[in-house]
């Protein structure tokens, strides 16, 4: 993300929590991209049928960490409840493929990189919440 | 959505929520089509300046119901608690989005009926939600 | 789609080329989201491992599809070039996916649904670039 | 994206073209993240009525950015056709994108930095169309 900081500086709107929102949005497209090459890998391994369930919350979690790196990007009139719960959406769904993916973290370096990035995607998230209120 | 009837009929998993899963998919993408054709419209009224607010919860709105749309699609081993998160996280952005463009639904009928798909939405994802428990 | 035909005769731009417009809008969502089920499917079904061509392009092609829906409901200061390449995208990715999915046609009622829907999105991607000539 | 590099060295499949595989995937993820940013900017801006344009090709160009982000992070099977045709899209889109935010640079910060950012990912993008023949 090397255009982040400096386009973050160039927005018309400068909110108090800027440095949680871009650390947020750094992680959510991070862990988008983490979490995609994660279940094009476990597709990848000999056995994918043992990994279902990692490339299903995988799939699931980039589709969220996309729309809240979107979301949270914004800083344009947002909305403090939708924000909210995209957060927290993140944060849930990152603790559920994190956690999994820390299942096949010896087996799978692929998979234990993806558990560190949610790790750091819902953390991120967190942070932002607190930063919020 | 044409295809998505059969689609859904010829899936190996058939939870027994499958009436709710299919008018929540139905929904989630309509709206998600909606809102991206509201926030267009917008730009191209003679005061776009008037729309900010609805132009933003409209991008956020599609972002989550895009997601939403395609996590609820997956049928191969939810997670509960992912699942119940986007579908509460697109409530909100349903309602936010539709109060909004409800502001607006005398002067701009793409208003009026987003607000219609936001709320048709919100309905069904709060349908499913219920199907759940 | 339920309020597809309402939204666009809201639009403030009515181009020519509407009613390929509204066809090509709907079977890119409807592409999209038969995608994202095809390629949860497979993951489901016994032998996942036989279905990692057919879930890989099904993944891609929903990724443009659904970009291109995005796009193309777009009617303000549209680029020609911008909006010809994401339909020709979209007709190559429903091409590949297509053709892929013929193959398990017989055994996977899902991949003859889903080549159905990839058809549908590639004719009608086509009759929009036509229209736009 | 600092999980990047790491996630692509542990992926079962290793091309050749790794080294701008990476770089277009960072620029992927980086353009849509600027493209993002710099619409919601637009939008804050005194007049916006006087930037349609630039919001417009910001949200197209966001949109194909993130599809081609998550096709190029794909190594499992990939189809030719199909990734040429999405990161020429991609290379269209970053070039209208660039040209109209160029035209405002002077006046907008958010629309140089963007235009940089467009460059940067066209540049990714032909590199690996170069390093695939």
């Amino acid at each position: 993300m090397d255009h982040l900081p400096e386009m973050l500086r160039s927005q018309p709107h400068q909110p108090s929590a800027m440095g949680a929102i871009e650390r947020c949005i750094a992680a959510c497209y991070d862990c988008a991209q983490t979490c995609t090459s994660c279940a094009d890998a476990c597709m990848s391994e000999k056995d994918p049928a043992m990994l279902v369930y990692c490339m299903r919350l995988d799939l699931d979690c980039a589709d969220i960490a996309t729309a809240t790196g979107r979301i949270v990007s914004r800083l344009t009139k947002p909305n403090r409840a939708l924000t909210e719960a995209a957060l927290e959406a993140c944060i849930i769904a990152c603790g559920a493929c994190g956690d999994e993916c820390r299942e096949h973290a010896e087996m799978h370096a692929h998979c234990r990189i993806c558990a560190e990035a949610c790790d750091a995607c819902a953390e991120a998230c967190q942070s932002l919440l607190d930063a919020m209120q």
